[in-house]
C-alpha cells in the first residue's frame, strides 16, 4: 500500500507545545488543491510514553471534544514527562458539522480502520493515524459518547482481550480513567475502529461512552476532563496519582440479548430512566405509530436484567433500532 | 382564493368516534395522483363546545403526538359533551420524518399560516386547517415543545392580547391546563402561526413548550396528557374539573434582552441547568472553537435576571443560534 | 400583477411556419443571465380560429410529445386556415428530464396557474402561458397521459361546465377527437390548471389521458397523432372532418368511492387488467408487504361498478396511493 | 478479509419454518448502532438439498418479491425434504424504496459480488451472502425481471459454463423454471454479480427476466410463481414434478451486435412490440428530439434478426442506452 | 402585508458609526429560533442625506463586498454629514457560500424585490430591505460585477426613466461614480431587483456591473473602492469633489440584438477580447461539442457593432446562454 | 483483479481514422444497463510509436479539449507514421457538467489510477485506461489547467524521475511541447495520477498545466492546440519539428514553502498578477471577512522568492487553500 498524502505542520519528536495541522488533501469542484486541516496539538518533555488522546470521532459527541480542547490550551510541557499527543476533533469535518457521519462521503469513522490512502477523506486520514500516529503511541484513548442517538452511562471502555497482561493493562487504564463504569465488550471480529487498530498494534488501548444525547452535559464533561488527565497521570506522563472518587463498577454486556430492539418504526416511550436497575421481563417501553391512531401501541420488555446502562435519546426510531442495553456486573 | 384541495374522510357533523384522514394531494414523480393522509380523530356527543387540540406542528416535538394519540385512543364518546378534535401528527411528513421541518418542502409549517391552496404542501394544510377546521372551534391548542434544538421548562403559552375578556379566557385556560408554568408572550406582527391564525378567528387558543431535547421525556409527557385532558375538563367537554397539583407560575419574557445569542458558532458548555434562577451579568456558558485550539473560549453573560426557562440542547450552535431564554414573573 | 419576463422569438402575428422558442430567465450559479428555451411553433395561414396544443406538461407522458413533434414537423402552412400554436414540449425541463415534476423547482406545472411572473421557472412559464398565449386562441388542448405512475383508457378529458352551449362545444371537440372515450370531469373548485385557465378565458378547452406507464405505447400514440389533427379540422383549421372510427363512449368518474386508493404502503397485484369491466365488492387486488413476510396481503376491493378506467402502473405504492379508478357511463 | 459483521436471528441448522432477520449495520447520523433488517424465510424438513431463492436484487422487480412472499407465507416444512431459504426482499433498502440502486450508496446490488465486510450496506450484504448463505446451498436461483427500465419475455437465464456437467445441470433447472425462453448468456469476465458468485462456488445457478416495465405483471408474476415452487420440485426439495405446460425455447443473445443503442438521448418511439421477430435491415423505432422539433427523427434498425426478446420501456433514454436485445435460438 | 420579523441591532437615529447585525428568523431542523446574521453598519454624523451602498446581493460578486468592507472599518464618522448605510455582503448566506444563488432557497435574491415577510429567507430580507431600509434614504447604489458567469467592463448602470429630473440625478450620480463606462438599460416590466425598488420609492439609485469571471480583479477592485466614496462625495456626505480620473463613457445596450446566445450547451472559444471593438456579422466565436468529436463547431456572429461589453467568463455554456453583450454609445 | 468490463468500438489494431466510444456500464434506475459513451478518436497509419493524448481529466479544464476536439477532426491519416490515440473528454460525466470533479461519484478522476473494474465509474474508466491503453503507448501526455479554482503559466509539467534516462526523454518532450515553462515536480508517493501510472508503466510521460480560471483562455488555447502537435512531431508521428518560438524555462516548485495557504475563510484579494516576480516575505495579499466588517483583513506574506506560478482565482477560499505557489528556476 502507498505512503499517505497527508501532511503534518508539527514535528513530533521536537519538545515542548506545538499547535498545527494534518493536512489532509481534499479536491473540490472550486479548488483541485483543496485541503482539509485537522488541528493537532503535541506537548512533549523530558522521557517518557507517548499517549494519543483523540476526541470528535464522531462530530456529535461533544464531551470528549470540549475536554481535550481545554487540555490542548492547558498542559503545562514542564509538568509532561513524554509526549501527549491530542486530536480535539479529529474527523474534523463531521465535528465542524456536529453529525456522527461524514458530510463528504456520510461514512462513520470509526468503520474505516485501518483505512485506505486512496479512499475517501474518512479512508484517508484513517490510514494516517493508524500507520503514522499509532506506531508513536504507549497508550492510547478515544473519547466517544452516546451522540444524538443514545444516552449511556459514563463508562470507560474496552475490549475482552485474549493476551492476559494486556487485559490487565486495559482494565487499570480504564479504572485510572475514573468513570463510573469500567465496561468491557467483546469485539466482533475485530471490527474496524480506532480502537482495534490500536490493539493491533500492541498499544494500551481504550474508548469510552461518556454522555450523549446530542448535548454537551455538564457533569458527564467533568468526568471526561478528569478522565483524561487521569490517563495522563496514570501512564506517567504527570506526576501524581489518579484522581477517582469512587472505584467504578466492573461491568459487561454478554450478548444480544441484553439490547432490546424496535422491530418497526415509530416513536419510542421509555419505561424507565438510564441507570435505573431493570428486570428481564418488565416493560422496556412502547412504540407509538402516528399512521395510525387506532393501533395501539407496541410494548417492549427486557430481555435481561441489570442495569439500563444506555437508552436511546431520539424520540423516533427506525425499524431494527436498539432502543435500551442492559449491563451487567463482570 | 380559491377553495383547498383536501378533502376529509370523517364526517364532522355526525356524533361518535370517527378515526379517518385529512387527504392532501401531493404529486410525485411516480404517481401524478398521490395523496398525503393525515390522521384525524373526531369524538363528538351530545352538545357543547368544539375543541381542536394538535401536535406534530414541528415533527421533533414528541410529548403532544403521544399525549394526543393515547387521547385519540381512549377517548370515551360517551363521556364527551360538545366534539373534540384531534391531530396527533398535523404536519405529518415532518412528523413520520421525526424532523421540525418538512422533508417536502423545507418549511417551518408555523410559520405557514394562514396557507394557501395553491403553495406547496404545509401551505395547503394549513389553509385547509385555517379554513375549515377552526371555523368549527371555541377552544384550540396547540401542543410544541422544544424539539431537538431546545430544552424548555413546561409551559402554556399564551399571547399578550389586546381584548381584555379573551385575554382573561387565555390564562385560564392556561392555567387549566395545568403545567408548571403560565407563560404569555408578545407576538411579533401577528406572525403567521397556528396560535395567530386561532386568535385571529376570535377562539381561545393556546400553544405550549412542554419539553424538547428531541427526545419523549416520560416526565414531561405525563404534564402533556394530564393537560390536554385538563383543556377538555375546561372547555365543558368533559365533566369534572381540571387536575392541577399546583398553580401555575405565571411568567414571560419581557425582550430580546431576556434571550442569550451565540455570536459564532461553536460548542455551548452552558453554566447552568434549566430551571434554574440566574442574575443578569453572571456567566451563561462559554463557546468553544475547534477549529482552533488555541483560541480560549468567548465567555456569554445573562444579560437579564430570572428563570432559566430554555436552554439550547444541541451542542453545536451557529452564530445568532439563541442557547438561553431568561423568563420573569408576570 | 407585472408583466411577464418571457420573450417569444416567434411573431404571432406573423403568416408561414416559424420555429422558435419562449425565452425564459433562468438564473444560474454560473450564470446570471441563463435563459431556458421553450421550443414553440406557429403555423398560420389564411384566416381562421386559433388553436393552441400542448404537450409535455408533466414530462414524462410522451405520447402527446411524439404526436406534435410529428405535427410542427410536417404540418403544412398551405393547408392551415387560421393559426395552430404547438408547444409539444411545454414543461421543457420537465420534459428534458422525464419526469412529472420540475427538476428546477419540484412543482407539478399543472398546479401553477395562472402562474406568476415572479415566482419559480414553473410559475413564470404558466403566467406566459395564461396572460399571453391563451388570449389568442379559440380552442386548446393540453395532450396528457398517465405518465409514469398510471395507465389509462385513452380518452378525451373535459369538464362539466355551467353553461350549456361551451358544455355542448366541449363535447363536440372530445368526440372529434376520437379517443375510445370521452370522459366529464367534475373539477374541484377550478384547479389550477391549464384547463381550468383556458376555460376561465371562454377557450373551449380539453385535457386528454392517454395512456401511460411511463412509456410511449405506439397504440395509444396512433390514436393520441390522429387526434391531434381531428382538432384541428374539427376547429376548420384543416379542411375536411375529423377521422373518428368509432364513436367515442362518453363516460364520467362519479365520486371517490369510484376510486381504489392503496390505505399503506406495499407492492400492488392487481386483480384486472386495464379496461375491464368490474364490479363493486369484487377484489381489486392485494397489497404485500416486504417488510413482514409473515403478514397475509391486504386485500382490496372496489366500491364501485363500470370501466377499469385507470389503473396504477408502478409495482410499489404510498399510503394513499389511488391504484384504481372505475369510469361509468354518462 | 475479516469477518461479517451482519447477524441472522434464525438458526440456519434448524428444522421447521422459522420467519427473521439478517441484522445489517447501518450507522445513522440518528443512531450510530442503527440496524437495516434484512428480512429472511428458512423452511427446513428431512433430508434434501438446500435451495436459495432470492429477489429484490434490485428494488424496482417486483415478480420475483411478490412470488417469494407468498412462497415464504404459505411453504409447508412438512411437505420440505431439505431445506429452502428464501429473501423475497434482498437488496431491503432498494426494494422498500422501489428503485434498482440503493438509496444508501447509489450502487446496483448485482456489481458488488463478492463484496466487501468493511464496505458500504451492498457490499456488507453482499458478503454475508457469499460467504455466509452460498456456501450452504446446493441450488440458487436469483429471480429478475426488467425493472423499470425494461421489458424482457420471461426467461430463465444461465451462464455458458466451461463444465459440461455443471452446463447440462444448468440448463436442466432452467428447463424445469418453465418460462417460455431459457436463455444462456456468456458471462463478461466472471462479473460481479451473486449469479457468478453462486457459480464460483460450485453451486447450481440460475437468474432470471420475468417482465418488467417497473410494474407487476400479472402473467408474469404467475410464471414467477409457479417457476419458483418448479425449482423445488426440480431439486427434490418437493415431491413431483415442475409444472412446465410448454417445453421452454432455448435461444442466447450471442454478441453485441444484436442490441440496438441509442446514439443520442430522446424519445424512443418502437417499431415493434416485445417478442416480435425482427429482421436485420428493419426499422427498430425512431429517436424524435424535442429540444428541437425541426430536427427529423433519427431512424434505428436493427442489426440481427431474430426475437425481439427485451424492449426498453421508459420513454426518454440517455446516449448510449439499449433499447432492443434480439435473442436466437441455441 | 404584515410587519416585518427581522429586527436591527443598529440603531438608524443615532449618531457616530455603529456595527451590528440585522437579525433574520430561519428556522432549522436543529434550532427552531435559529437567526442569520447578516453584518450592517451604519455611520452618521450632522445633518445631510443618507446613502445606502450594498454589496453580496449576489454572493459570487467580490469587487463590492471588498470596497464596503474597507469603507465599513475606515468611514471616519468625523468626515460625515448625514448617514452612511453600508451592506458589504446584503444575502448573507450567498455571500458566506461564494454562490450567486442562496443556499437556503436556491433562489436570485435580485429577483426577489419588493420581497415577503412571510416567504422564504431571501424575501424576508428583501422585504425588510424594501420597507425598513429603503424609506430612510436618499441615494442608494447596489454593486454588482459579472460573478461566476461573466465577465464585464467596470460599469456604473442605471434605469431608462420616465421622469426627466430623476434621469438626469441618476446619470450624474453614475458619472460620478466614475467607472469607465457610465451604462443606461432599459428595466424590463419594473422587474423586481433592488435598483426597481428603489426606484419605486423616489430614491436616486444605481447598480453597477465592476467586473466579474468568479475572481477578486484587483483593477476593478480598485475602481469599485474608489466609486463608492465618490457617490458619498456626491451625495455631500463626504466633503470634496468626487474623483474621476477620466470622464465615463456613455453607453446603452439597444435590444436583445446586441446579444450573442449559444443555441446549444457546448464549449464556447471567444473570438475577441472584452472591451473590444466589434462590427455587426463579424465572428464571435465557436461553440465545440465534446460529445462528438466529428462535429464540426458552430460559428456563433455578433448580430450588432459596438463595444464587448460583457463576455461569457466560464468555458461550458448551456442552451439559450448569452455569450456576448455589445454595447454602443448612447 | 478481474477484466474491465468496458469495450471499444474503435479497433486499435487498424489504420486510417476511427472515431468511436469507450462504452463504459453505468445502471441508472431507469435503466439497469446504461452505459456511458466516452469519445475516442484513433488515428493510426504505417509504421511508428503511439501517442496517447488526454483532455477532460477534470472537465472545466478546457484548453486541452478544445485543443483535441481540433485535432481530431483535422489530423491527417496520411500525415501520420504511428498511432494517435485521443480522449478530447476523457472522464467524459465530468466534462459535460463542466466540473472537476464527477457528478456520478464525487471523485476526483486523476486520484483514482490505477483504478478498479468493480468501482464506480471513474474508478473503472481509470483501470481501462491504465490497463488496456496505457499498455498500447510509447508516450503520453495529459492536458491540464488550473480549472475553477487556479490560474496557472501554461506549463508542460513531468516529475523528477530516479532513472537518469527517462527524465532526460521527459525533459526533451516537455520542452518540445513549448510551454513559455518546463516545470518538474516531485511526485508524492507516486499518487494515483495518470501521469504515475503511465510512468509506472515505462511510458514518456507528462501532464501540463495551461491556464485556467474556469474559463477558456484564448491565449492559452493556443498555446495548447500548437503544444499537442509538437509532441506528435518530438515523438516522429508527425514530419517535421516541434514549433517552438522560444526555449521553455525550467522550474520547479522545491518544497511546501512556496505555497501560501489561506489559513481561514473569507475572500482573497492578491497583491500581485499571476506571472509577477515576488520575494520571500513580500505581502501576498489579504484575507477579508465579512461576516465581521469590524475585524481587520488578515495579511499574507509569501514564504519564497521566485515567479508568481500558480494563483488563487476564484475570490471565496476554504480554510487550507493554498492560494500562491511560487517556482523557481531549476
Amino acid at each position: 500500500m502507498s505512503a499517505s498524502p497527508v501532511t503534518a505542520t508539527v514535528d513530533f519528536s521536537a519538545k515542548g507545545r506545538q499547535s498545527g495541522h494534518l493536512r489532509v488533501p481534499q479536491s473540490r469542484d472550486d479548488h483541485g488543491w483543496g485541503t482539509i486541516l485537522v488541528p493537532i496539538v503535541v506537548v512533549a518533555n523530558g522521557s517518557g510514553p507517548t499517549v494519543l488522546l483523540t476526541a470528535g470521532n464522531h462530530g456529535d459527541e461533544y464531551e470528549g471534544q470540549v475536554a481535550l480542547l481545554d487540555l490542548a490550551r492547558t498542559l503545562d510541557p514542564a509538568q509532561v514527562q513524554g509526549r501527549v499527543i491530542l486530536l480535539p476533533a479529529m474527523h474534523f469535518p463531521a465535528a465542524m458539522a456536529g453529525k456522527r457521519l461524514s458530510p463528504l462521503d456520510g461514512r462513520d469513522f470509526n468503520r474505516c480502520f485501518p483505512g485506505d490512502p486512496r479512499g475517501t477523506f474518512a479512508f484517508v486520514l484513517a490510514h494516517y493515524i493508524d500507520s503514522v500516529l499509532l506506531p508513536l503511541c504507549d497508550f492510547q484513548m478515544d473519547l466517544h459518547s452516546g451522540g444524538t442517538g443514545m444516552d449511556i452511562v459514563p463508562s470507560a471502555v474496552g475490549h475482552f482481550l485474549d493476551d492476559a497482561a494486556m487485559q490487565e493493562k486495559t482494565l487499570a487504564m480504564a479504572d485510572a480513567f475514573g468513570a463510573p463504569i469500567t465496561l468491557l465488550l467483546r469485539e466482533v471480529n475485530a471490527g474496524p475502529t480506532l480502537l482495534a487498530a490500536a490493539e493491533a498494534r500492541g498499544i494500551v488501548a481504550l474508548s469510552s461512552e461518556l454522555g450523549g444525547g446530542g448535548r454537551l452535559n455538564p457533569v458527564n464533561h467533568a468526568i471526561t476532563a478528569r478522565g483524561a488527565r487521569n490517563v495522563l497521570h496514570h501512564a506517567g506522563v504527570l506526576a501524581g496519582k489518579p484522581d477517582v472518587p469512587t472505584a467504578p463498577r466492573r461491568m459487561t454486556v454478554p450478548s444480544l440479548a441484553y439490547y432490546v430492539f424496535a422491530p418497526e418504526g415509530g416513536i419510542f416511550h421509555a419505561a424507565d430512566a438510564l441507570g435505573a436497575t431493570v428486570q428481564a421481563g418488565a416493560p422496556a417501553g412502547r412504540l407509538l405509530f402516528i399512521e395510525n391512531p387506532d393501533r395501539p401501541p407496541l410494548e417492549l420488555t427486557y430481555g435481561a436484567s441489570g442495569l439500563l446502562w444506555c437508552a436511546r435519546h431520539v424520540g423516533r426510531v427506525q425499524p431494527g433500532d436498539p432502543v435500551c442495553v442492559i449491563a451487567t456486573d463482570m
